[in-house]
C-alpha cells in the first residue's frame, strides 16, 4: 500500500521528520511517499496562510495520486483544505487534526489540544465542533510557540507543551492531541512522563488511512466531495 | 462611506447584477464599489471551486482597501475565503451567506435556505452550524440549479426555487434566505408570493457592514483574524 | 426613515442617553423617536421587572407605529417583551440583547458579555441559546451594578466594567458586547483601552433596523409572531 | 398540603376542568385551590396574549400565597410567566408544560408535543430548548384547533388529536405530551387507544408539586428567581 | 401504593438509610419496600462495578414485582441498568440521579453535582448529556471520598461535599444535585448551610414514582424499552 | 499483533463470520483471536439482552488478554459493555459501533444508519449521541429484521437493509454504517449497488484497533476507565 504524507507547507525539515514519524508506525507492507507543497507558507499559522497553502497541497496530492497513492495525509493540524482535497482526490484523505481527535476519543472520554498559536486555536475550535467531537474536547489551548521553533531543539517547547498537559488534566482531559504536524516527535515522552493517553495525528492518520484501504472504503461522491468540473484551473494555476 | 462588493468568480454578469442589487438598498450617502475576482473560477460549486477563488478574492479585497474601501462584502453564499478575509482586510469583511442567516433570523423564527447545488448544501449547513443557526435553519434545499442557470431568464429557476419555498413552509419555516448570490433579483417576488420575509443576502450584507461603519466597529485581531505576517505571499502569487 | 427607540423602563434619563447614543449612529435620513414606558418598572432588573414592564412598551409601540415608525428597537438588553412586540407591530421590531450579539459575532470568533445583575445572567444565556450564540460566548459576567448607578459618573461602574473585559478577554473572547441599555456611553472608551471590538447593543440595533427597512424586510406572520386576536387588551389596560 | 391550580386565562370553564383533573390524581391529603386569572385574556394564543396573561397571573399567585398554597401550577403549556412567578413566590412553582416533559421523558425515550395552534408550536419549541429536552422531542405538531374549541365536545377535537398522535408515532416517538391545558380530559382515552404513555402536564404538575413539597425543596434565590424589590408595582397595577 | 426502593450493591447499612430517607417522604399511603442486591459489588465505582451489578438489580426489580410494587427506585447516582431495569419490569422505573437532575432543574437554573470519585463524573456527565440536562450543568465534581466512607460519620465527608458546593455556587450553579446515594443523609443540613437548594436523589425519585402511579403513566413499549423475549436468562443467572 | 474479536453473543454462525471479515481485512501481520461469549443471550436484542451479555463478554475479554490479545473487538453494535470492558482491559477496546462511525465520518460528510430491530434504534441513537456524531447522523433506520434472520440467506435481509439505504440517500446520507455484525458480509455490495461508502463496523475496528496498536496508544487510567477495585466479582460469577 502507498500513502502519501503531504505537508503543506514548504519547510523540508518538517516534511522529514513528519515522514520519519509516519514510517515508524506504517504496517510493513505500507510505502510513505513523502511529500510537500512547492509554493505558499513556510508554516501555516492562521487562515491566511491556510487559505494561500491549499492550491500547493492540492497540486501535491493530485501529483501524489499520479504515482499511485492510495491515501492522502494532510499534515497539517489545521486540516487546511480538506474539503478541496477530498472533491479532487480520487482516494480517500485524511488530515491529522481529525485523525487525532478520532483517536484520543477512543481512548479518553475527554480530552484537550495543545496547538502553537492563538490564532489557530479557534480554527481548531471550529474543526472540532464541525466534526462533532466539541462535548469531549475540555479546552483547546494555544502555546504561544510559533510553529517553526518546534524544530529548535532549544527553544524550550517541550516543557511549554508539558505543563499544559498538566494543565488538561486539572481541567478534566483524560487524554492529549497534539495540535501541530511539528509536534511530531513529543508524543512518546509526553505520554510516558503525564501517564495518559497524548496523540500525534500524523502517526494516527497513517493507521486509519490504513484502515480506510484496507476496508475499501473512499470518499462518497454523493454530497459536499463530488468530482469538480473546474480541475483544469489547477494546471493553469 | 465606501463598501466593496467583491464576487469571487469572474463571471461579469453576475457581478454587474449583484452590484445593482448592493446600490438599490444602500443608503444615500454610500458608494458600492463593483469588483470582481481577476483569476479563479467563473462560479463556485462546492469546496474544490471555493478553495481556488480564494487568491484571487484576497487580491480583490487588497485592491478595494487601497482605493477606501471601509467595508467589504464576499458575494458567495459559501462565505468563501471570510477567515483569511477578515485576517488580511483592515476592515469589516460580510459574507452573504451569513448575513442572510443574520438578517433572517430577525424576522423569521425558523428558516430554510434554498441553494443550488446538492455540493454546496453541506457547505451551508456547515456555516450554519459554526454560526449558530443549526437550531433556526429546518432544512438546507438544493434545488440543484447551476449557478449560471441563474443569470438566464428562460431556465425556470425561478419556479424552481418557488416550489422549494413552499417545501420549506411546509416544513415549518417562516422565513427563506436564498442561497446564491445569484439568485439577489428573485427576493421581492418570491416574498410576494409566497407572504413570508425572503432575505437575499446581498442587499442584508450592505447593511450589515453600514452598521459597523456607522457603529466605529471593525474585526477583532484577538484571536483568529490576527493580522498575518506573510501578506508577501498574496503579492507574489 | 423613522425608528423608533423604546425604553421599557420609567427613568427618563436613560431614555434620552439611548436616544442620544441612536441619533449618533442613525444614518442621514434616519429620524429617531425617542419613547419610554408611561408605567411600570423604572428599572428592569431580573424577570418580574421584565414582565410587569412588558403592557408599557406595547403601548408605546402601538403609539409609534402611529406617528409613523417603520423599525422599533427594544432598549433592555433582555430584550424583554420581544415576541409580544413582534406579533403586536405592523414593523420590524430589535431587542438590543440580539442587536450585539448579531454585531459582535460578525468581528469576534468568541464574545463575552459584561451586564449588571447576578439575576440577569440566565435570562441573557436564555436568550443566547434560544437566538443560537451559545457556542460563540465565552461567559456571561454579572457585574453587580444597580442599573440605576449607571446613570451616576462617581458610581466607579466603568472600571468595573473594564476589569470584566480583562477576565472575558483572559477567557478568549474576541470582542464584547455591553449587557445593559444603560452602559450605552461607555463602548467606545472601552474598546480604545482593550483593543478589540466593545458593541453596545442600541448603536447596533439602529444600524439592523435600518437594514431592515433598506431592504423591504418585515416580521413573518407565518408562525410565532402572527398577528394577535385579542390587541383590545392592550387598550383596556 | 395546598397546592394552587392557577389558570392564567379567565375562561371559567377550562378552570374548573384544570381542578378537576388536579383533583383527580392529588394524593390524599393534598387540597387544590383552584384559581383563574381575574384579568386578562380568555385563553393563551401566542405570545401576545402570554405576555397580557402574566400580570394577572401574578396577582393569583399573591393571594393563593396568602391563602397558605405550599405549591403553585401554572396551567398554561407555554409555561407563561413563569420566571416571574418564580422570583415572586415563596413557593416552588411547576408549569404544565416543563411539568409534561420531565414526566414524559421518563416514560418515554423519545416524544411528541400536540399542541394547538401553529403560533403557539414555537413557544413551546424555545422551552423544550431551553429545559433540556430538543434531543428528546421528535416533533411539536400543530393540530390548528383553537384553545376553546377543546371546551366543545362536537368539535371533533379528540380525532384530530388522535391522528397527530399516529404521526407522531410514525416519527419515532414513543410518548406523547399533549399541549394544552384544555386536552387534559383526553390523556386517559388516547393512552388506551394508541397504547403509549400520553401525558397531560396538569396531573404532572401536581405530582411534581407534592414531590417538591414532600422534599423540603423550594425555588432558588440564588440567581435568576432571586425576590424583586419592585413588588410594589403589582398591587399598584 | 407500593414502591421498592432497591439498593443495587450489596451493602446493607446503605439499604437501611436510603430506605429510611425514602420513607421519611413518602406520602402516609405509600409502603416503601426495602430491598437490595444478593450479589455483585458491594459498592458501584465506575463502569466495571456498574455493569456487574446489573444482574442482580434486575432479580431484586422481577422479586419486587411479584410482591407488588407499583414502581421501582434504582438507588445509585449512575442509574445503573435503569434501561434494561425498564425494559423488564412491568411498572415504572427511576433511577436516583435522573430524579434529582429532573427536581434540582425545577427549583435551579443551573446546578452543579457532587459525586464521589473521579472515575463517576463521566458516567453522569454522559447520563446528564443523555437525558438533556447539559445546558443546566455547570460542573460534576468528584469529591474522591469513596462511596462507603460516606457511612463513617468520622470521614470529614460532610465538610468535603460542603466545599464543594461552594465552589459550585462561585461557578453559577443556583442549585446541587447530591451525586450518590449514600450522601441522602446530608441534604437538610447542606441545604441549611448554604441557602440553595439541594437535592437527594432518593426522596426525589420517590415523589416521581408517586407522581406516575398516581397520573396512571407507565413506561412505554414503543421502543427502546420493549419487553424482552429472553427473561429465562435472568431465571438461569 | 493479535487482535481478539469477541462477538458478545453465543450464536457461532455469527462469530464465525465475524472473524472472517475481520480476518479479510486485517494486515499482513495481524493474527485474530476468533472469541464468543460461553454464556448470556444468543443475540442482543435490546438493552435487557445487552445488559445480561456482559459478564460473559467481560470474560472473554479477559481469557484473551492471557492469550496475548494487544486490542480488543467487542462486535456488537451497540457497544456493548464497552465502558466495563474498557475499565478491565489492559489493552485498548474499540465496539464495531464507535469503528464505524469514525470510519464513515471520514468519508461522509453525512450518513445514516441501517440497523435491526426497532427497540435497537434509540441505543445506538444514544451512543451517537455520547460520541459526538448526532450532527452527522441522518437517521437511524430499523430495519425490523430479526438479528438472527441475517444469517438466513433466505431471509430477502439484503434487499430489505438496501431499500433503507435508497431512503437515507433521499434524506441527504452521504454513506451508511450497517448496524449488526450480522450484516458484515453485506457491505461490499450494498456499496457497490449504491455507489456510496457503506461501512461495516467489523472491519473498520480491525483498522482501528491496528492503529491503535502501531501508535502505542492505549485506554487511559485517568477518569472513567479506571482500573477496577473488585475483579475478583467476574472471577466468582
Amino acid at each position: 500500500m502507498r500513502i502519501a504524507i503531504i505537508n503543506p507547507n514548504t519547510t523540508t525539515a518538517m516534511t522529514v521528520r513528519i515522514a520519519d514519524a509516519a514510517r515508524a508506525v506504517a504496517s510493513p507492507g505500507t510505502d510513505i511517499l513523502e511529500r510537500q507543497s512547492l509554493e505558499g507558507p513556510d508554516a501555516i499559522e492562521g487562515p491566511f496562510d491556510g487559505a494561500l497553502a491549499v492550491p500547493g497541497l492540492l497540486k501535491a496530492i493530485t501529483a501524489a495520486e499520479a504515482e499511485g497513492a492510495e491515501a492522502h495525509v494532510i499534515a497539517c493540524f489545521d486540516d487546511t483544505g480538506l474539503d478541496a482535497a477530498r472533491a479532487i482526490a480520487t482516494r480517500p484523505v485524511i488530515g491529522i487534526g481529525e485523525a487525532s481527535f478520532h483517536a484520543v476519543t477512543l481512548l479518553a472520554h475527554s480530552f484537550c489540544v495543545v496547538t502553537t498559536l492563538t490564532r489557530s486555536a479557534p480554527i481548531i475550535e471550529d474543526n472540532i465542533l464541525r466534526y462533532g467531537f466539541a462535548g469531549r474536547c475540555r479546552r483547546v489551548f494555544a502555546s504561544d510557540i510559533p510553529v517553526l521553533a518546534l524544530e529548535d531543539a532549544e527553544s524550550g517547547a517541550f516543557d511549554t507543551i508539558s505543563a499544559f498537559v498538566e494543565k488538561g488534566i486539572a481541567a478534566g482531559a483524560e487524554g492529549v492531541a497534539l495540535g501541530c504536524a511539528g509536534m511530531t516527535g513529543f508524543a512518546k515522552e509526553l505520554q510516558a512522563r503525564h501517564g495518559i493517553p497524548v496523540v500525534d495525528g500524523v502517526t494516527a492518520a497513517v493507521g486509519l488511512a490504513e484502515m480506510l484501504v484496507r476496508c475499501g472504503l473512499s470518499t462518497s461522491r454523493g454530497g459536499i466531495w463530488a468530482s469538480p468540473s473546474r480541475t483544469h484551473l489547477l494546471a493553469a494555476e
